[in-house]
């Protein structure tokens, strides 16, 4: 904590100010300046922190400084987080934070199994080796579809089994959560949730991973924080997942921050990906954004892709096609490589469901 | 919905859109204009819309119009929500959304049972005839304070039986929630579970009333359609409360966006409070605001009160004096008789809990 | 400056950045924390500052502190500047920043002789003492209505002759403000312009009160710098006014953030009106927020009134009529009354002309 | 503009305010809907607009739709504007938006011949064809370093000749656009001047291009609608440059908007670039936001570049290093050729002078 004392406070004013700090625990530093003097503090805990002193004669301003994270931070932990997914049925070995990009891609909603599967081998085609898929969807209405809950996380077990994809799908509540991670590899906890401290902690005690979206309107300090929640219970597999943030822009449904990557990456060991959908909320803006977020130096991508926009329940105007998909992880690919880093390949277009899992 | 074609958009595009849109089961009407031509959009149920609409050939823009809710609108109900809490125990009856404004004081969090009854006998003194206290804390920091829980509570439900106070706390998940409605008069969700929309639809499923904080960057929209997942379920008791936004501005913590009142007010029939603690985060900003609120129409005023903030476990800056409350009921109460509104006259200082209860 | 070490910075580290500090000729206080140390730097005089510091091995953040304005602060000047302007012709003395709000009406553009003089007699008769109107329109498209320029300057002065308004108006680039200060009693420089600083050194070397809008997206100390530029060129008479900022919130034009008048009181001693038309730019919203600025503290108002709103050729939208304008005027000069302020009364309703002039 | 009115507006209601529509001259398209009944309205020409619709009996609500500008408009023209600079003295040919892109670099403000000399010959060889430095520099404070003026004008003209770089400064007003039109090959509009109203006139009747960036706060409507305003004086040679726009977020100066690029090249024929040095305000996030701007279609890049940053009079912490801008060229110059686009290669690491002048 840093006091800034107004340029005529006198040497009495200066001395309350540290007496003040000095009882209630702390050490005061007072470095007087040309102008004004300022008096540094150390030795806050961080659980009380004293109310009044911006009150006191003299007293131009106080000003926090101090970063309360440590688990999430790369002064505790200087290598990147690696979160390993093993082989296992028709899944290969994956990454997420080491050279090779995560790409998670699909519905915004499950809606069929029928939407599910189209949506899923043309996904599994691309060189995605992550599906997306809402079985809990968050709406703003409540007369909007609420997803398809323990039946639409059956579903994805299926898209994993037949197409070697590991499934990454969101809670809401505690006990979606429980369901979730039941079925899903990767633990979505969405924007809306992202200071939903109850759902955290109860992430924090999951054995699967936890990618965890950046509120509408969070500081970096507080996604970190928000991560940091999730460790503090023990589990450390956290994902990071800029989404856009809520500003004045117009032209796009959210603005995407995209300096947020690297400035995680500067302060927190933990992979950050970017979800140009939901980031834009128009189709026409999804591949630049995606091709702009890999080139700023994100460790994967999240996207939503549907086989027949129209017809989505959710989120249609922002669902790409699966040829558009294609173009993307293609373009995607040759980003990558400039900056050492690699998109699995696509597989060959007319390969059938156990072609698919064969090649994983 | 709204199509506005692009200037140059031939006489096929047009119909090519509106073909669309009919073939989706919604009626088109297509307005030429001086320049462009635009294509309204009717019979929009809010379940499926068309997600390629922006893509077709001479489409320029697509507006959404249609206002999604329903039971917290005025169109549905004209006349002004008053919400009553009956004669109970040592409590007089009392409103919010009636003549009297609803003034709810007390700490931020509860400590300890000294420290709620020493502010709860100075709030009872001020006339405010409500009392606030987090008994579960949503902190940014799992290392921070997180309340005292149902031990919290009980001591707020003493605070009730002594001094003639309702009780408003917040409640943080559906256990929590389980606790607080048994002990609390009215349900607060906070700010950053405004959105959290399996904890609105358990609220809806409570008998107590809700307070229903906006979300830091919630518009007004999102905040009426959160009211509207409470009031789908059942619970109409819906109060809600402006508490501050977050932008640029980094004088304050967050902005105090006070024109939501007048513009509630046109579109809803629920009451509005405002907190200007949390709104402002400096108690030398609290009084000013909380004054501007009542001026602007609002329905009552939530503050935090603490009779020793040095020592406060959270939001120790924000926090008036016993002394301050005091002064600022009394610029509250002739700024409401101006807009024919009233705060309930403070009790005589040196009463004793005996004769405070009696008072009421 | 402060800049802040990484957790596990060495003592080398902090060392090397304390010698680079003292190399660019400042002086360097290291305080050592619990988890990590901080060192204040003292002795910036503002024109150079270290741009590599950041990059230094062992560096975690650098937080800027010292606040670069002199002149608009109360470190400087700490009685409240009273601008007066004496009585002359039919106009009354009159001041801004005293213990009489200030309170300027009229149209947003000035259209016609006739407009203006039907405005300008509403306005007197309401007790306000200040007209307002533009000349000079920076409209967000050349293709808008631009304002009458000179003409309407001359039509202006004659509503100061007949009604004793004093007159307050727009200048937008340098020719403009030559002949506004041959016209009118106070410059304006509008929110778009907050930061043409030529315009403001400009303004700063005139001799008529300067009324400075706050920018869309302003923060207060950029605000208060803005003001410096002005009276670093010799003229302390600035009034600062909020008009509401820019942010995700869409009920409203702008977002009018009173929190700043208190802000601006506890930083500075320049007065600082509202202007609740822009800051709402909806006419139904004006009285509510006109209300609470005057209950927040502020030093005056500036409001726009049409006769005709559906014939303005600019913001009729936001326009109040004459007799919202009286109800708006008789509650503020209540509210007040609580602050121990004061708004002057009005002028009987049938007053003509030469009775108007002589009540000044 | 559509008129939304409440879902229990009478029959009556709907027609009064079409019949008041048609009155004022335009053409009402009453839409009714399941639940309410919307008017669109057409024939708005944009100078005068109905102030008083919104307060009439049965109206929810009014909506603008008409966007205003004309001849920034892909609707008036398709073709992609190319900015073509003919070869001249030692300057090649070179182009802004076309097929290579257009990069400038140079330092923040011009300090000494020196120092110009030195930056601009690392540019001339790092591959970019323009050269950028402040001669006129506009500064929060008035007592920062304002710009070495005309002498700062006549080193970039030399620094021009010597490595056949453009020019491209900023004017502030139009008494320094007078003197920036003789001699640099590109007028800069900054982003405080973005709505400056005279100066975007001034700058419409130059001969020379405008470099055009997009307000702090401005909408993308707002910003087209200020090229709106230099191409209505008869220059159409506009360049626009996205620089971060102000948002809540803290760690970067600005919010870099990239999904501004996709956004403009929908809507306007314009080329757009990006200015990742104030856009971000770090150093270290320069260079992966640079290549991000590349990889969401940016025609090109304006890059701040100091030799000396610690000495550096203004923007030191956000100028990379010579070196670190080879680096960048040659990282944009691979993503450029992903999209099927070009970065000019640089000149040989030891060419002196001679050879690099003889190079273009």
């Amino acid at each position: 904590m840093l006091v800034v004392m107004k340029a005529q406070a006198t040497p009495e004013q200066v001395r309350a100010v540290c007496e003040k700090v000095e009882k209630l625990g702390y050490k005061a530093h007072p470095m007087p300046g040309a102008q004004r003097t300022a008096i540094g503090i150390t030795g806050n805990t961080g659980t009380v922190e004293p109310g009044t002193i911006e009150e006191m004669p003299g007293v131009g301003e106080v000003i926090h400084v101090s970063k309360p994270y440590k688990l999430v931070s790369r002064d505790v932990k200087e290598d990147q987080t690696i979160i390993t997914f093993p082989r296992q049925g028709n899944c290969e070995e994956a990454t997420i934070g080491g050279a090779e990009l995560g790409i998670i891609a699909g519905p915004c909603g499950i809606e069929s199994r029928e939407q599910a599967l189209a949506i899923g081998e043309r996904v599994a085609r691309s060189g995605a080796k992550f599906f997306r898929g809402g079985a809990y969807k968050p709406r703003t209405s409540p007369y909007s579809f609420q997803g398809m809950g323990v039946d639409g996380l059956k579903i994805m077990a299926e898209v994993r089994d037949r197409f070697g994809l590991r499934i990454v799908t969101e809670a809401v509540d505690s006990e979606s959560l429980f369901h979730v991670e039941q079925y899903a590899d990767v633990i979505q906890i969405g924007a809306r949730n992202m200071q939903n401290f109850s759902l955290l902690k109860r992430a924090g005690r999951s054995k699967k991973p936890v990618l965890l979206k950046r509120g509408m309107s969070a500081t970096l300090e507080e996604f970190l924080m928000a991560a940091e929640y999730i460790m503090s219970e023990g589990n450390y597999n956290v994902i990071l997942c800029e989404r856009g943030v809520r500003t004045f822009a117009d032209h796009t449904r959210n603005t995407l921050d995209l300096s947020i990557i690297p400035a995680v990456q500067r302060l927190s060991h933990l992979p950050i990906l970017v979800d140009p959908s939901h980031g834009t909320g128009k189709r026409n803006k999804v591949t630049p954004m995606a091709r702009a977020a890999v080139a700023a130096g994100a460790d994967g991508l999240i996207i939503e892709v549907h086989h027949d926009p129209d017809k989505a329940l959710s989120d249609g105007n922002q669902s790409i096609y699966p040829d558009q998909l294609d173009a993307l992880m293609s373009e995607c690919r040759q980003i990558a490589t400039i900056l050492k880093r690699k998109v699995a390949k696509p597989l060959p277009a007319k390969s059938n469901e156990r072609e698919i899992a064969a090649a994983r």
